[in-house]
């Protein structure tokens, strides 16, 4: 049997070049995946030809949303926003989401993944949200897990990491606010930050504030997490 | 019908994070092709994933390459060698080969089809390369074309191109010296150095030390190459 | 019949050389104007004679203006103030306004029109804008379009863009406050941030918060603006 | 009597801004000519309306020349070329010297005028030049003038500074080998490298090695060369 | 009689490398202790190896403590935290006690012993202290004595200094908060932010909030304090 | 007659090397002074020799005053203080009081003439300042007046420069605070921050918030300041 | 049984701190050594104590060997060397040789061992090497094997590796040149620079011009080579 | 009695700052002399004023001599010149020989003294010395001493220093070539570079290639030359 194809999105730098932290190459080639790098293109019959080609939706960190994704006007503390990113991101999101293909958004991913089904955004967590926030773009190496999140019982989550709570690392100022309705939340940091949301709807549709992709070598529901995701993309393929 | 889809290696930059200058992408995508990235991974059930996963080859430039793959001792003036990048894109070659998938290698791609076929190189031509050498890494920006490139009548380049002579640009200090009996040059600088070559035995296997993917949009003969390539790899699907 | 020539006004950088973004280029030389670029002087005699060779008069973005140009101190947000720079410009408006050329003032140039006026201006929105404000100094590259305007209808832009909004991209920490006796405001950001002024008493003389020279070839309103800059520009050589 | 428009090209720098050191402008302005800057253009009705209103052409220095230019392949020691520049500058001298507009190149602009006529370069004084070269790329700061030049009696550069030895400073690599049939040399340094040429066919077109913008304030022969030159834009605008 | 063997931890630095400040080892060897410094190591039985081989523990300053250490979720202000640092500095503190060897904790070392006493700490001062802090974070070189502190008398560092006030330098955003119930301030701030603590249980267990190393020269009671030290390595050596 | 001998203090930078703006230099040696530097000391015997050796002294900007010079602790905005430098240049103060010899203090010499008169301070002024503080720190060139003082009718500096309103730069985040007892105010900002002082008990005491030394070319008031300051030096002399 | 205790040297970088590679660290205590770091110290009481404290010496990478260590004059390619560095790390090696420590000295301190015994060095291979020199310096990564080396059967190292050619990594400019009389070669590149010397009269005392520390997780004979040293330091400490 | 002024001369840093090394205060302060900084200046007035205040002039190094003050043209190799340096230090140089003032020039102040005597350069060892040069610009830091030189027997500086060998540290490419009429070697390096000249001519003009103030602290000759430099600096004061 062949290995399943996880598709993963990339960040364009200084315009002129794509990057990809390996981190995610290397979770996903040692748990069992074959992961393919998606390069941003304009063009419709190119991202559905994409699409063909793998069997799940990797979606990484990266640079903030658009605003008008979500029809908001940008907050004065809105960082970068690669023009064009959302619009190819979300074309292959709805192409996997009508195909069932597993997806799974970190970080920037996850609040694209909410964006789509109606959700909003704090699009600056440090100026809009209240009080007793604690830290979420810790300065701390990528190693380094920063605080607890609950997982709520019941959730997909929960049935795959079998834990209820879990550390993690965080590297984001903004944060999904309010949940699409086809999504309910499945982990909550201290503070009631949104960690983790799951779609109601697909199979495996998830999407996650923090970064499993960094610590699935030492911190077992990391590993569990991307292990389940690549089950989910080898049953798609069948 | 369903267009074909190019994989495209990469390159590990500072240990941590991969990336590839856009204008493969951009190429790629403007002429016909569907661009998948290829990662560079140790696992050979997933290179074999990769493999079936891509129509045709595209090797773009990067580090040197380990003189050990051609059976030399390294020379003083040898850059970076990027560990394990050879043995992938060898690994890769020879798979493509054994299925007559396209290849179309560029600079340290070209010199790589060399060595698979038992071919040597100059390691620095400075300093190997004899009198009335030209220069052949540029300073100027990538869309400057340096100097001119003598096509073989005959060849299969000019079969492409239909032309005789073309203007490159030209970011190289290594260059293929004795071409792998499988080979055959087709076209050189005008000092002699090799810029291009073509395999006897293969459809389409074909390596360039210059960059038609930065010279598409205003030079005819670099879009007509990278037009072959798709058209290639497209036949290659059927 | 010869095109008209769009004088442009330039920076200097560290004390030694002049600058000028390309697109102010790009964008006049494309929709069928002759760029020449005008330097800092401080002679009456060569400002008369640079503006005697120039049809319209378009002033670029560049630093802050001195807030004893509009009589005011300065404000502990202010920011970098190129000495002389404005008692340059200021020479050039009036002479362009007595001889009835075309203005097109982005930025920093529609701040100076609005000035001369007799208008007033916010030296740091951050500081001085109420609750509300969206960013106006964004992070992301140029070709991103941060946030919608909106067009007066029966102004001059709307009539020239055929539109009531409009996408921009946005650079700016300071806007314009008060409007002079002279001018009207014709667009005005979604936060009420004025986007866009124009003169009552000249036929073109028009103020814009944003950059059309940036987006004119994937934006129609930025590019018909600049066309209406160049045809006015045509009919005032006559 | 209005003063002259004398009209000097710019630089493109990282693809996204133009360039021009202070100097020129401060010398121009200071000595009575009105300075518009030239901003490189692929149009030819837009560099016909450029030249239509200066009365002199300046070219300052800058980046090396494209050896095909000159009918050369590139020598390894060849800096960076800006793409485009030789050709715009190209079509102004012709233009120029068609309507007998006076024209003062510097530096690599010395180096086009002498291109035009036919006349070869060195590619690099270091690696062409044979015994005795001095140091032609100085370190040191612009006011510092590193060496003397010989200036030929009877020349037209003799009779306007009225010496036959002045100090000059040096930034170039290049320098004009053999010159072409219309012009003579006019300076040499200790070396016998070129340090001047002038035409014999037109009134004033003339090449410098070295840079009389820098040092018009405290050395007489430079300010004598830029006020004869900007004398000769007046006559021709008569 | 041989020389007191004093262990001075590390910092790891880029992930590739460990560095110590050199004030450390010039004030240990100049006042008659051997300096040997202990890389973080996971390995329990290295530990236990490392303390054997040294008379007494000093702890240096550094990065932030991990807020979990005490049993608190990470501040929006929290700075770099090393993985890994905590838990092995704890286990060398632990078996430092244990054989109650003499320990000097300098700024995070400090904090870090309270931390094992059940005490607690600022995360960042400029959010948590209230009205009328000082500086604590002085941006002068280390040589500079930024404030004075006040020394409680009958304190083991009011023994051991003999005075009652001494100037010191400042590198701190956190601080002690509440301290265990095993020790007692011994040293606060004109500002009550307390600059020094001591165990009651053990003979010689301090925390400094300043660089007693770094004046040592010029300072006296600095001196006393870092000869103090020295001294109960040699006893407990006996 | 022999010129007057101004001895400029001096700033230790890295630790390793002094550095002076050249703009001292300049105006003392233009208007007629003997300009020697007066590097930082700690010998008694040395300072009074270099007094000896001086008839005025010059007081340059440069890094905050330590707090303790005045009696307070340390504001956290307090900047980069130089360990010795207070007692250095309050010893040449005193020395040159006792003699009467002539001081300019300039920006933190203005703040270190007023501190040994029992004056204090802002140590910051946004933080410590009310309402209505304009920009006291440009980020503009040197150059460039930032804004206008008022100056006391009556006072020496009015005798000086005959003018009760000047304009000036600014580059200072503290200030003056209240005057020490022998001392008058001669100048405020528009905000009422004190931007000159005179000494009611000496010939020529004067402390100044701004700098003439960058401005005395094109600027009267400035000139005048000087001139006066070295014709108090050649007085003194005498 | 407790493990053995292995001091390695450090490196003052930019006077102010030390620093280490983590390799070695990381290399010694999975290997089961008890890292301790040794400080540059010039009391020869603290030497001696440092070395009672260790069973082994690790003398790792570093600046150049002062020249005068044996006997020469600096040749101008010399690069940096610290000073005291030599004289410390040789009395180190004295009291090791003493107590018939095992010594392991990589790269600059298997040259240090061999001038011990009254070898010679290459200051500078390319320099003072003749023909058919290779690189010996990469600037591929440390987990980039350049060369291979062969080495000498019957040697100790053959002993412990059991092979007669390995690969290495390279990271030096000088050599040792002719070997003391107390050694013996016990491996060399394929040019022929020495790359291992071995005691003829210790237990064990190998210098290395490789770097074993930064392959022993991939490479065998790498690991060998630290475990036999290991096992070297065990014995000695019976 | 009263201390001996030692004026020491500065360099001009971009344009817009002087620097001195602190070493040099550092020496004179300690060994009982008054450190007085000379800026360069043009007008002759001025510059004999401050050679009337000063008891002895200290030259130290600092970039390269214009060869037009020996009579040459620039070498390829020469680096950096400071406008207007050597016209000022040959005015001080020559009013301080009239006077019979004491000279002490170090590296470029030695180079200076010689040229003035008529003496020639190397404008750069690396080209124009020939065979067995060794290192004469060491990146070893300053506290290094490089190489030893001979001082010659009945030399002054054999007098002062005691020793007929001494170590030295070593920054320069260039060196006195020829000694002028007046001057004498007193000490060369071990390939016969030259290190100190004095003159025959007045009591205590001396020249060094090295710099004993960086080393009077730890070596003893260096002390005793920085200290003979002051004594004959008190008897001329007398």
């Amino acid at each position: 049997m062949t290995l399943p194809v996880i598709g993963i999105t990339t960040e364009v730098v200084d315009g002129d070049h794509l990057e990809l932290r390996s981190s995610f190459i290397y979770a996903i080639s040692k748990l069992g995946g074959i992961p393919l790098l998606l390069p941003k293109i304009e063009d419709e019959d190119i991202i559905r030809g994409q699409v063909e080609n793998i069997d799940a939706l990797f979606l990484p960190g990266g640079n903030d949303i658009n605003p008008s994704t979500y029809g908001e006007n940008p907050h004065p503390k809105l960082e970068k926003v690669e023009a064009g990113r959302d619009e190819y991101e979300l074309e292959l999101i709805h192409r996997c989401l009508e195909k069932d293909k597993p997806i799974l958004g970190i970080c920037r991913g996850s609040q694209l993944l909410n964006s789509v089904a109606g959700g909003t955004m704090y699009q600056d967590l440090d100026d809009e949200y209240g009080e007793g926030l604690i830290q979420h773009r810790q300065t701390s190496n990528r190693d380094f897990l920063n605080h607890k999140i609950e997982i709520m019982e019941g959730s997909k989550l929960h049935e795959i990491t079998g834990v209820t709570e879990m550390s993690v690392n965080s590297f984001h100022h903004q944060a999904n606010h309010d949940i699409g309705a086809s999504y309910e939340v499945s982990a909550v940091a201290p503070d009631g930050v949104i960690e983790a949301i799951e779609s109601k709807e697909h199979d495996f549709v998830m999407g996650l504030q923090f970064h499993p992709e960094d610590a699935f070598e030492f911190n077992e529901p990391s590993r569990k997490i991307i292990e389940a995701f690549i089950k989910a993309a080898e049953k798609s393929k069948e």
